[in-house]
């Protein structure tokens, strides 16, 4: 028998529940100036990689994330009369739902592919045939596909813009975008050209630079931030952790790169965690540094912040949800008016 | 070859062909005073069972279905910019279309789950985590689950209000709700406080009461309308029909009840006959008591009418479809109405 | 690695770089007048068989979907509020996408049916009962079954309009006008009750009119315009190209038709080549003619246009594309605004 007494069903909701927080994103609205110009630049073009990205426009792009996450409810649909087509051949509910909710929260409407073997592909459909159709039919295209070269070859024929959610092992970029915006929210003097010394943050990262897509662009968009940044700390131990020539482009971009396979020996000082234990490979996923785990017996600093891109496993312990070390909710959170501010940039008329 | 003469094809489809019984609803509406106190009470809230309801609420429910009924062209969409998170993780077409097409008809928008196995819920996540994605995805979620504690776990973090759609054998509170619709509409003297006693009604409910949740729920509603049922007959051959302490509740809430394993001796003193025959057990269904049929030879009494929830098997022969008896299709098509009703009275702004 | 450097990363997406050839349907347009009383007569119906349509109502469709192609911005969605239930029981992802995308820019919603396996008629309910369910949730259905009765049965109990989006081996009627348009938009003569004599033309058509439903559809059509047809000619060599009286039909329809198992001796006298390669049956397909291929060095008629429903395989080769004689693209294109006409034609309030 079911115990049908719960307390929240004599509960009313009420938005002010969970509004907390939004001191921090208008916050960093007042300390950042707008700059609609550099946003401009992205209009009616595609988002493959990290590295796309200058640092006035990632700025500009947490900025109207944090304009939207401000504004309580939407007095107009920006994308009324647009269509979404959201393709994911390698299977995500997390990342698909996040990029639909996104569209219909600007006034658009989705096609979706959820099952990529009732597709033309699985039956040798070429991808450049694909990317033809989709011009017909969408305005915007965003696509997972576990094979990274994909979103390339769809690029060559393509005449509407594609935002990549994921290829392979490669690169997930607006995940890496909402990870930004999670520490500026945190933080926004991340974002500043001359920050305090005392506001400058050592960041770790759990996982495997070489191999997992959400490391790769995160530290593209880190490099961005290098002035803000004392030090980033790799935690793994993978031999090569680095994809060919990553470490040397990442530090003459200005990161301090340093790795270790002592977790527990850099919490003391370090600012913020990132933590994630899959890497995607093919049609399935390996999980990787399953030994390092995060729970409230960790040596976390004070007032430091855990990041995560979820879905979590057991690399990240539900007894940190109710601490101030959860940051990872208001990143997910935040991924929503981030994927907003990179849609409403792409798509102009 | 196929034969491509059919009579449908010279036809032009009016409407007005198809509108026969707005006479119902609009006497409903008639006879019920409106009363919005009662429904301003369920605003941000969720539904999750039959027993959550008053009275008062379930008639006026009603009669906003009946409302809704009676609106050949929606002159406004309420939930224009609303998200439903419509999650179907036991597979369903009918309901969850049902569901979605409601939302769809008052102005909203809609991001499904259709295919559980593609989900992070597959993948190991927690309904809590998942619970907590969808909070930033949608304004409400509609779930079906195999698992009847599903919906009891989201409810834990879920900050945005849920709508049962079929909890394993648990309950199914909104197809419960369409059954009582469909009886009002009949004989809207069901809902009064005193009705004739000329107008009080028998009603057979063909089925197992412990192990079905379209009659569970079902029940708990009749429960409340216990001044205008004569008596519940549950027709089955199950040896504990009820779940523990189920028939003493309903006895209690003043519903009078009677269990016979033969039908056809009950039929010509019957009202109402309400008969399904699966019972949904995990991933799979088994079928109940499915040597009990309806057809158009049994001894059903004059103007009395059938009840189900559809999708129908081999227990409600399609002889029926074309008798006075059939009013199992204008219930399939209240529910809509009441699903809409359920919805605009959930979301407030 | 990948290789992150392509041209289309560093180029804006201007709509003008693919508008070529708005000229063509511009000077459709020009050249029929306007008839908007063949096509009220659509209003609330079905379309299930290309024999349905009428000579004037196909030019007609062809001219309203000029108008749409010319178009750029709707100004209004005449279909706001209307919801599409997207059956597609035989898998489909470019057809599928196709109708969705049209009803979304028409303002609509949707509704789909993707998985067959998850459906009730997997359980075995029946098709009378899924149309009695659907008339209730939807304003228009597009159905996509590998049994080409079941649009058949569903008529005999819906009561919303019910487009055939291929069932069995049967028809496709939306696609076939689509090849139409394709053709009209090429030469608009092709739609003249007296073209002159230089511009009749002479069609190619590969692949086996009794077992695929392309064919069948398009050469109904193709009989309402044999007054600028020269000829048709067949190329396939099965033994029995035909079904029973489909040949009979056609010529007394004024068709003039010719088989000849030899190509490549067509191609130099031919205007419009028409090729397919799959002919669905049941849940698979089978591949027919591929020993039929056309690429860059096929001795095609200077000017000579080719058309394909895709997706292609082999059959098509690539190389074309970039030719004078790729107007598959353009097909393509022209199928989301010939079913545009078709939404807005059927759907009326």
């Amino acid at each position: 028998m079911v115990d049908k007494t719960h307390p929240k069903l004599d509960e009313r909701i009420e938005p002010g529940n969970w509004t907390d927080g939004l001191d921090m994103p208008m916050s960093l609205m007042d300390q950042i100036p707008e700059d609609p110009a550099s946003l401009a630049d992205l209009a009616n073009r595609s988002v493959v990689s990290g590295k796309q990205f200058s640092r006035e426009q990632a700025i500009q792009l947490c900025r109207l994330a944090a304009k939207f996450e401000t504004t309580q409810t939407m007095g107009q649909f920006p994308l009324t009369g647009k269509i979404l087509i959201s393709a994911f051949y390698e299977p995500s509910t997390r990342t698909r739902l996040s990029f639909e909710s996104v569209w219909h929260r600007l006034g658009g409407d989705v096609i979706s592919i959820t099952d990529p073997s009732t597709t033309g592909v699985a039956k040798g459909e070429s991808l450049h045939d694909v990317a033809e159709m989709m011009s017909h039919y969408g305005d915007v295209v965003v696509l997972r596909d576990s094979n990274e070269e994909a979103i390339y070859e769809m690029l060559d024929v393509l005449r509407i813009p594609i935002i990549n959610a994921g290829n392979g092992t490669d690169e997930h970029p607006t995940q890496a975008l909402a990870d930004i915006y999670a520490i500026a929210k945190w933080r926004p003097e991340f974002l500043m050209d001359n920050p305090p010394a005392d506001k400058k943050i050592r960041i770790c990262v759990i996982g495997v630079p070489g191999r997992m897509r959400t490391v790769r662009s995160l530290l593209s968009f880190l490099a961005l931030f290098s002035p803000a940044i004392k030090e980033v700390v790799i935690i793994c131990n993978a031999d090569q952790p680095f994809s060919k020539g990553q470490k040397e482009e990442l530090e003459e971009a200005g990161l301090k790169l340093r790795v270790t396979a002592d977790l527990d020996a850099q919490l003391p000082d370090t600012d913020v965690v990132y933590i994630n234990a899959i890497a995607w490979v093919g049609d399935s996923y390996e999980e990787l540094g399953t030994e390092y785990r995060l729970n409230d017996s960790s040596p976390l600093k004070d007032g430091s912040i855990i990041l995560h891109p979820l879905a979590r496993g057991e690399e990240l312990a539900t007894d940190l949800d109710n601490t101030e070390h959860n940051w990872y909710f208001a990143q997910a959170r935040g991924a929503v008016y981030v994927r907003m501010a990179i849609m409403t940039s792409l798509v102009r008329f």
